[in-house]
């Protein structure tokens, strides 16, 4: 075991995109675990979209990490030092330990990882809060049916790519978006997405028109900005938009110039009467059984498959997580710590 | 009987506001009914917010009224002569057969109004296509708890006072915006709204705060613009937003300026998991029995009270129509024409 507890802090809020100076690696000591309390080792860390609204001091769903404190996050994690009888040194876990090396723990937020039904790192991906996040807000918000077209941006990362499975499960058409052609044909020919295009392409109105020659149903909305704005005009009547992020806006510094288009937005709503539902996972936590059962199922029967990208060494966690933002990884962006 | 059919029909499609000359009174004969049909004689018009966009060729959710075709909307009229066994001249019934005189019916289309029940022109309002819409729009997907805070705009007029009534009813804390202190003194004292803000006032948004101390849980859009803007802010975490209507922007000739404030909307759809959903009353035809069972009894028992602005005169609908879009009506606008 190290006796150093490495552990990345937030140095200073960006004001637009984040640089490595925002970020600090520190050195301490590992804590001790006292009564009841559990000694956890970082294995591997999830970088997620959700962590550049954590370094931002604006009102949002959860508070901002507090300068100089360690980054947050989930890990995975082994227990390497127990004083809690319900857990035993090398039992597998996640926790909200964050960007850190070691962390103890009372025990009370840890979930069990068998490493026997499917590989730890998915329990930070398909099996995990990304899994459930596009597991309840396309089924309880989305709703969608056989035959509709289901359309969803950042679709190779870990949601968008269960969103567009779970779609085809449930017999409608998926549609995915995505950046490069690498990334498409992945969406297309490994995951059986109907349709997929490029938003870096030339024309991404039109490219999106002709592959939703229907229209659209249900937009899983997880980028806002241009993309946004290529769907809007294909929402059919009665179409459902979960909100479950805007990361094309995550490190906007202003708004974007005039006029303001707000009253296009509300009209299409009134008059196609569009549903806009924003959520976060935890809103739906009384599904966890539920989604944990229904999609360990497929993930077994080999009816939804997952990507990861994998990033070795702690102290690349600030490097790949600016990258993530620009969409650079390739699937699930996960740190192996130890 | 009069000879004569008069006839109000869109002569030119208006560019902001409507005036006059956007209409234009024709005189016609007397349609006479075939076999299977009725004669209809107009007793009263009904004039609302929704006929401005069947003026404009914009696409929304109906077709626009053809250029030299008689403006839409709902009449209560008297059946004056039937080849139709299942009405009797002297039948009182309400009718889509727009601005004129008179119209034949095959009689599919008709309910029937019953003024032993209440005053026929309750069929266009509270107990009518308005109140439906309160009702619906308000139940349906805005959910009011008990203890929570309804706001309302147009709060004066027939949708906007039966959303915050039926609030009350549901144990809500109802707050009406509308124009000018009659209106507002209206809604607290004889309504019962448990505050009134006039949007007319130096400082809406400061208004507002002020009259929900606890936010806003359920906002029932139908103005949009100023007013929602205001209430944008207040909007408390899962708050509930039916879009019925958006009459401050009806007239608008083009967007409002920069910068565009779109992203400021959708996070606040995300960061609070907003529902806006968008709605007409038709899209919840399979609940009109139980309104009118439930808004009726309501009614008798004096736990609903409403309020018209009755206009003589046919020839004088273009003009109450024009000011309605300005606000200039209190309580439920309806024509008098026989």
């Amino acid at each position: 075991m190290a006796e150093i507890n490495r552990r990345i802090v937030l140095a200073a809020r960006p004001h637009g995109e984040p640089n490595p100076s925002h970020f600090r690696l520190e050195e301490g000591r590992v804590p001790a675990p006292r009564e009841g309390e559990v000694l956890l080792r970082t294995r591997w860390l999830s970088l997620d979209p959700y962590m550049r609204g954590r370094m931002s001091a604006a009102k949002s769903y959860a508070e901002p990490v507090g300068i100089g404190e360690v980054m947050t996050g989930e890990v995975v994690a082994e227990v390497t030092a127990s004083n809690n009888p319900a857990y035993q040194v090398g039992d597998l876990v996640t926790a909200f330990s964050g960007w850190q090396d070691y962390a103890v723990s009372a025990g009370k937020a840890l979930r069990r990882v068998d490493p026997a039904l499917a590989p730890p790192t998915t329990a930070l991906g398909v099996l995990g809060m990304p899994g459930m996040t596009a597991y309840t807000g396309l089924l309880t918000i989305g709703q969608p049916k056989p035959g509709e077209t289901v359309v969803v941006a950042a679709a190779a990362g870990p949601v968008g790519s269960l969103v567009g499975q779970i779609a085809r499960i449930r017999g409608a058409r998926a549609v995915g978006i995505a950046g490069g052609p690498e990334k498409c044909a992945y969406l297309r020919d490994e995951l059986g997405f109907d349709a997929a295009v490029d938003h870096r392409g030339e024309d991404l109105p039109g490219a999106l028109a002709a592959a939703c020659p229907n229209g659209i149903d249900v937009y899983f909305e997880n980028v806002g900005g241009a993309v946004f704005e290529a769907v809007l005009p294909l929402l059919n009547d009665f179409a459902r938009v979960p909100v479950c992020g805007l990361v094309a806006g995550y490190n906007a510094t202003e708004l974007p110039p005039g006029p303001d288009r707000t009253p296009v937005l509300m009209r299409a709503i009134l008059t196609r009467r569009l549903h806009l539902q924003g959520f976060i996972v935890w809103d739906f936590a009384d599904q966890a059984a539920a989604f944990g059962r229904e999609v360990g199922a497929w993930l077994k029967a080999g009816r939804v498959t997952y990507r990861e990208d994998i990033v070795e060494g702690l102290e690349n966690a600030p490097e790949a997580f600016i990258g993530m933002l620009q969409g650079r990884n390739f699937g699930k962006l996960v740190v192996r710590v130890a």
